[in-house]
């Protein structure tokens, strides 16, 4: 019986031993993103089978019906396994017993802020359990679980786990700039389809500028008909996504930017004007100068009729007025208004603008909302609850956190400019150095990633917005110490797939744009060559300035600056250089051997002015790699001839053509540096 | 001076003879489709540059703005040329002048049968002319010019030529159920958009059916409240679709099916029934008894609602009343239905129909709507005003035509049903064997493929629709001597990326499909295994039963039945057995290759169910490549062991796997015999 003891005793702690080993292994196989709170890995796997389905128990929104029947469909079109109860209404749900899988809410959810989100998931051999507050963490949860799905050859599966989740802050947002390029409801809907994939939960919706006015404001006709191009969302419309939104979990925020960026509104009603003179849509971007007079009553009656028509469209408590980006021109050119500045005792625009702000203010108020802007209006005289929306530098939102606004960071979450994603993910909307006590930071509600909307339509807004957002959604959700950025990268390539499978167009576009624009099918070559460029930034573009009628299927538009190859380059050179490993050489040999081959089949292929305007960068690429292979291969160092070479090369690498440059210049030449100095 | 007339003379020649070798090569190098009546090639090149832009004279439909403004940005973004001029409208077109391009239009055309369609194009090197009696034909000429598109290293250009164009037959059709699977509005109109390019003129709307009653009728509101699932086009949705359509030429022809496939209309309102029980929505495919009960007034009463508002919605002159597989078992069994077949001295269950649809055309005639039906209602007693729209056998169509009913073909064109697009594209609407006498001929009026919806929803049915369906257009414009199979594919090729350029997702969806069905983005070895499976055509679909709900997202969904690899290869299999040409072998061997390889590369990947399902089809065509491989190098006959196993390995290969089956077997069939007889 000694014996037996000590055998059962070893084979335990084996088993234990072996169970820590897997959970580990396990944890950092999980394609959980935004990274939740707590996550305690398990051993065994919940299988699924064509039986498997839920229930819900508790006291809940009826939406969670439909979240649902939508995991459940979701999980169907990713196995295959022909789920057989799918639809869960609250007929089914009442009928339904002995689910392999159970939600258990306490209570309602509302889309407001500060809402209970948090829930927690049970994954067992047998059952899982997934419990919260409020619908709205059981939606979380469910995104948690789809994320989690694996298979081997027998089977698919669930890992055996428990995650505690919540989120570090109450305000995740994406705004969607519709103005200066319309966007289609369909591509609305997909993108917030992927905002709860991720579990982001504001809809920011800037509806005006100066290229277009898109909402139907009923008292204000003259609106969309002269100053949409017929592009405009109808009050169904409106109604119809924020139900959309509302049924995800997500509130929504409208934005009409006053008194600046109202090129539009002054098309459509130009007496509303700060200069006397008739208004156009504007075509190109910029900044200009059409300005609403805050002088005029005519200027309050009509921000009135918008606001109380919207207010009714929009149940969330917060509205955007803009106010960013009013140089004040035609105020200082008005006679009027100079006259009314001093009658006032108005010391200057921000004054006048203050003003202004006051006034929509107390319109905001009687209609039950609460003022929301641009940095810009974080003047003397606000009342305190209104939230200064943080663009222009973290120190605006500092100043408003210690004087006691609340407020909202968008500084640095900037998606529009094609910035790397890790300089987003490392943009942490809190730290130390802000000094800020703890009252102050919570001040801080949460940021929003900003898709303004010079540059894209529906042709290429979701490569611009997707993977990156995902990547400030988890900033935006987990602790500050979720930070390495190469595990980050590892779960976005897994999430990415997932948010195409949920209807985005971020990854396809790439080869549909290349497609069109080279006019053939066989695309390989030029696949190739995009997913080593990336977009200049926004800021850097030069040449033919861009009008709002150009086309967004240019090369340009089908190359990304996060695409999954250039990050994994870039991580193999940087292990590379580290430590020489072979496995790793002989893959980065592969990648120049590749892009040395490339520029040959590009010479191959039907000739078109858009490829001769590539074929110098592609050139210089394919002369680099050659270089670097030869040099891997012979361990030789570069003479000084060749120094010279790949300096010039590495120069025509970073050479805009197009719009894009290289994506891998510094790894080539990080590369090149290395195998100089053996 | 004789030896200058002599030169000159010569040099003539010379251009003359090189122009008209210029001019075949041309010819065979237009990606023209439907091909015109008459191309007459030139030489030189209309080159475009960002200041392109036209003007439109004559007496015109407004809807040529926007097709020309439309024309002009597809133009742009498929070269990048950041056209100045793009936005046609009453104003520009007043005031432009100088334009490299003129459109000149008789009068305003009508979207109703037989209106003029022809236009005339003449692309010179400094200006290209437009001519057309209609608006309708403009903008055909307009989809030509944009299929005439070249590039070479400098320039975009238009070839020179004088094109002469007009259909064959009147009614070219694409049908549409949205029964089965409700699509949304955004897919619709990509498919509309894809008609106009291959210059198809009716879209035939299946609305209801068993499974779905899909459109709002405000008079019978169970209909989309009950019958619908909530998935149904509202009044203003429908109205939207017609105004999309006739913008792009395109009829719009409404179809109600009755009084069989009628479970939703039952489901909504069973006192209309044949049979005294309640009805819920059908969830399987298949032919079902839910019928409307044709003795009762209230059927009528019911029928004249939704027809008196669907005319309202549907102006087309033409109004589908279904008519198909009513195999009357509930007439039968009802005692009610026998006693009033006595009292009426109604004969059988196909006099009752007739009975039935005589009711239903006058209330038709009382809406200005002309009858037509599946051929089933073709029996005595119905006015010759009618149409039959033939879908079991060309006979119904041929037997109408002499009775001097006017016809529509299907039977061919069930795209549906995954066939070969050979068979379709071959499939004549009016041959010399069908005895018909040229009065006869013209009842005619041409043909609709039939995209029935059991196993499409928005995730593949593009790519069941398309490029196929071009294939069936040109059939229905073209002469009938324009039937060169391996002309059309390279065609369909150039025209298949057009089409996906202008929204279409048939191309796409494969890697979309993959990607989400096995969780990555590394697709490259389940694309290669995709692209030479195809899917068994529906009637072979065995296994558990299909659902409404099961997901389109499978392996099955995204093999298709046309795509471009197999087409080539079958084409290259063809010509090596007439040739056995060195490049050609050389070709064949490096597909044979990649065939071989990719088996190892799918073992390297993660595993799914999916995956392990799969395995043994990619295991014998890898094994079957192989073989064939070996032998072509060593130009050895198979011994008998060794052609014992590959007749074991085509067996394999025909062998349904999760849907699908291999694309190659007949040509690697072929290519085993071959090699097997040197």
């Amino acid at each position: 019986m000694k014996k037996k003891t000590l055998f059962f005793l070893i084979i335990s702690v084996l088993i234990f031993t072996s169970g820590l080993i897997a959970q580990e292994h396990h944890a950092s196989n999980l394609s959980l993103l935004p990274w939740p709170k707590k996550v305690i890995p398990g051993n065994g796997q919940h299988i699924l089978t064509e039986n498997f389905s839920l229930r819900i128990s508790g006291n809940f929104d009826k939406r969670i019906y439909r979240a649902a029947t939508s995991f459940l469909n979701r999980l169907d079109q990713r196995t295959g396994l022909l789920l057989t109860n799918k639809d869960i209404s609250s007929q089914t749900n009442k009928t339904s017993e002995g689910q392999k899988m159970e939600i258990r809410i306490e209570r309602p959810g509302k889309t407001v802020l500060f809402e209970d989100e948090s829930y927690s998931l049970q994954v067992k051999n047998e059952k899982i359990i997934l419990s919260s507050v409020t619908d709205l963490g059981a939606m979380h949860g469910l995104e948690s679980l789809l994320q989690l799905l694996q298979s081997d050859e027998q089977h698919y599966f669930f890992p055996q786990l428990t995650i505690e989740d919540s989120p570090r802050f109450a305000w995740r947002g994406l705004m969607i700039d519709v103005a200066r390029h319309y966007l289609p409801l369909s591509v609305l809907k997909r993108n917030i389809d992927a905002m709860a994939t991720v579990k982001l939960n504001v809809f920011h919706w800037h509806l005006s500028d100066d290229q277009g006015f898109r909402v139907e404001i009923k008292s204000y006709p003259e609106l969309h008909k002269k100053a949409s191009d017929g592009l405009f969302y109808t009050q169904d419309e409106i109604r119809e996504i924020v139900r959309y939104a509302s049924d995800r979990g997500i509130r929504v925020v409208p934005e009409i930017d006053v008194p600046g960026h109202a090129t539009a509104i002054l098309t459509a009603y130009p007496e509303l004007a700060s200069k006397d003179t008739t208004y156009t849509l504007e075509r190109n971007k910029g900044i200009f100068h059409a300005t609403l007079d805050p002088t005029k009553e005519a200027t309050y009656t009509f921000m009135e009729s918008v606001i109380s028509e919207l207010a009714v469209l929009f149940p969330d408590a917060y509205f955007h007025i803009g106010g960013d980006e009013n140089e004040g021109k035609h105020w200082d050119e008005s006679s009027r208004i100079r006259k009314f500045k001093k009658e006032h005792q108005i010391k200057d625009n921000h004054q006048l603008q203050t003003y202004f702000n006051i006034r929509l203010q107390k319109i905001l108020k009687a209609n039950q909302k609460r003022m929301m802007g641009w940095d810009e209006i974080l003047e003397p005289g606000l009342p305190k609850d209104i939230v200064i929306h943080s663009w222009r530098g973290k120190e605006a939102m500092i100043k408003a956190a210690k004087q006691g606004y609340k407020s909202v960071l968008s500084k640095g979450y900037y998606i529009d400019l094609l910035f790397d994603t890790k300089t987003h993910y490392e943009n942490d909307p809190i730290s130390d150095s802000d000094g800020l006590n703890p009252e102050e930071v919570k001040n801080i509600l949460g940021g929003e990633a900003t898709m303004w909307g010079e540059l894209v339509d529906a042709n290429n807004v979701d490569s611009r917005i997707w993977p990156r957002t995902a990547a400030i959604a988890e900033r935006f959700w987990s602790a500050s110490s979720v930070n390495d950025f190469d595990f980050l990268v590892k779960r976005l390539n897994a999430i990415s797939v997932q948010l195409e499978a949920s209807g985005l167009d971020h990854i396809k576009s790439r080869d549909r744009i290349l497609r069109g624009l080279f006019h053939t099918n066989d695309i390989e070559a030029f696949r190739t060559l995009s997913e080593i460029c990336r977009p200049i930034t926004a800021r850097e573009r030069v040449g033919k300035p861009y009008k709002t009628y150009y086309p967004l299927t240019l090369f340009v538009d089908a190359c990304t600056p996060d695409n999954p190859l250039t990050m994994h380059f870039n991580k193999l050179v940087r292990v590379y250089l580290t430590k020489q490993d072979q496995d790793i050489e002989s893959e980065i040999k592969s990648y120049l051997l590749n892009w040395k081959k490339n520029h040959d089949r590009l010479l191959q292929k039907h000739r078109s002015p858009t490829l001769t305007a590539l074929l110098p960068l592609s050139e210089a690429i394919a002369e680099l790699s050659g270089l670097l292979l030869q040099k891997i291969e012979t361990k030789k160092k570069f003479d000084k001839v060749e120094q010279e070479r790949i300096n010039v090369l590495l120069d025509r690498l970073d050479t805009p053509v197009l719009n894009v440059r290289s994506a891998i210049t510094a790894d080539l030449k990080l590369l090149s540096e290395n195998i100089n100095t053996p």
